[in-house]
């Protein structure tokens, strides 16, 4: 029922703030025993992240149903619990060993790292309790879960990313080895928060076809443009440490095709994902345009 | 459809195999990219584990159905990957430190730090997953994965029964305490173990309502039992360090209230357990013997 703001800034800062205002309702405070898990779990939640994914569900969701559905921003939360989840068991020191993030201590930094793997732990678990609660048909709730459990799983998922990634360090990256790490470890999470939109929104087996599709080359843009920024950008601009994939010889889409191959990657990738969502017309501007803003960042 | 066998043993068994046989078919071999984190939670869901919360579940499934219901056993495998998560996170260095568990090395000690706090996460994942794709009306699927998510998360569940326990290592324990843990930590996921069974079974609101109260009396007295054991049984009829709760100053049952006042508490909360359970005749039968033969048990 709301209205969609016309330019492509409020677009991403008003959907941003409504998972926000949905996160503070959805965390329990640290008024709730026990304080510490919910603190941790606060800390790195509202850690200045983009709401990236929340956005682009709240985008696929309007693209279908022709306005943003009530009730959507859940949806949202629950796919932003899962991503910081993921960042906070990333940066513990047997994985990532980070003590900084978006230049705020990391979650094990503040809490320690029991509290942080717990935090971690806890995020997930909520996630999926608010998915339970979705305000939708029971069908499109199970597929909504089936589809988001499987894309932050094992196989072709986020954790299968982040031990693919933990595993290639220091080992030579191969075009296949990098794109099979991109299409896990980040690329499963933002094209299932896509689809994950559209079946809220009442997708049929086609929509969803097409925002698969539209999902998986954007999401592969994304993240080039993030691996292309980390080594051109300095860290001030990056809001994190600058150079650290090129450190930790990590597998990146540069280190493999080189920078100028990498800026046409995105590109004609984006491309594609455009085309994929011709057949809504003008329904589609919203996602499309955050789609196009995402990969033309300069931080 | 199942002949339900007559003694408790094999009753006990048998659900235990029908859970092993479906752990077996839901959890990717080694032979699925990445092999590393398949393995590790092969190798912690296959330890010896007694399947208890699945055979609850199966029970009180076949108690509001009058048969062990089609499919079951996918739920009870999910049951038990969260329990199997939980332990493989309890293990890790920065909580509980262990290198063993029922005589085999911890996850942490067979494939490193990384992949075990990755396949703990794997595990929580793959349950959500498994538990979507259960053949149960859509609506009882949603109802059965808000109840689970809920008794594992940080209110009164599992995971905020295990920051109460961490945080009260080497604090004075207080009866109020060692209730609180044992309500959230062991004892929410039994206690939703038997109420998703009877969900799975068809369960109306009263059912919910008796199966709840049976879940909690009895997941407590299974817990105390369990303390009085690590105080009396020694390591090798145990199968797990002895006397580890006395040694760390866990807040354990007989630590607030004596061996002998332990014993009465199991006994007295079983026989109100069993007392829910009276409006179900003899269908509730191998409910009540799996649970009684746990109460009752010597190691």
């Amino acid at each position: 029922m709301r209205r969609m703001p016309s330019d492509v800034k409020s677009l991403i800062q008003e959907g941003a703030e409504l998972t926000d205002r949905a996160l503070e309702a959805l965390i329990p405070g640290t008024d709730v025993v026990p304080a510490s898990i919910h603190g941790a779990m606060r800390h790195s939640t509202f850690a200045g992240g983009k709401r990236l994914r929340p956005v682009l569900a709240i985008q696929a969701a309007a693209t279908i149903a022709g306005e943003v559905p009530k009730g959507i921003e859940r949806l949202g939360a629950a796919l932003e619990m899962l991503h910081t989840y993921s960042l906070i068991h990333d940066d513990l020191p047997a994985l990532d060993n980070d003590d900084l993030r978006r230049g705020k201590p990391t979650c094990h930094k503040a809490f320690g790292e029991a509290i942080a793997i717990l935090a971690g732990d806890a995020l997930q678990t909520r996630a999926f309790e608010v998915l339970a609660g979705l305000d939708a048909p029971p069908a499109a709730v199970v597929k909504i879960i089936g589809l988001i459990a499987n894309a932050v799983g094992t196989v072709d998922g986020m954790i299968g990313g982040q031990v693919l990634d933990l595993e290639s360090e220091h080992a030579k990256p191969t075009p296949e080895l990098v794109a099979a790490i991109h299409r896990a470890k980040t690329g499963a999470l933002i094209r299932v928060s896509v689809v994950a939109g559209g079946v809220y929104g009442g997708a049929t087996a086609d929509d969803v076809t097409r925002l698969d599709l539209f999902g998986r080359k954007a999401g592969l843009a994304f993240q080039i443009v993030d691996d292309v920024l980390d080594m051109t950008v300095d860290s001030a601009h990056l809001g994190k440490t600058a150079g650290k994939d090129q450190a930790t010889e990590k597998a990146t889409w540069p280190a493999v095709f080189g920078i100028e191959q990498s800026r046409r990657d995105a590109a004609s990738l984006m491309h594609e994902a455009l085309a994929a969502l011709e057949p809504y017309g003008s329904r589609a501007d919203g996602l499309k345009s955050v789609a196009r803003y995402l990969v033309e960042r300069k931080n």
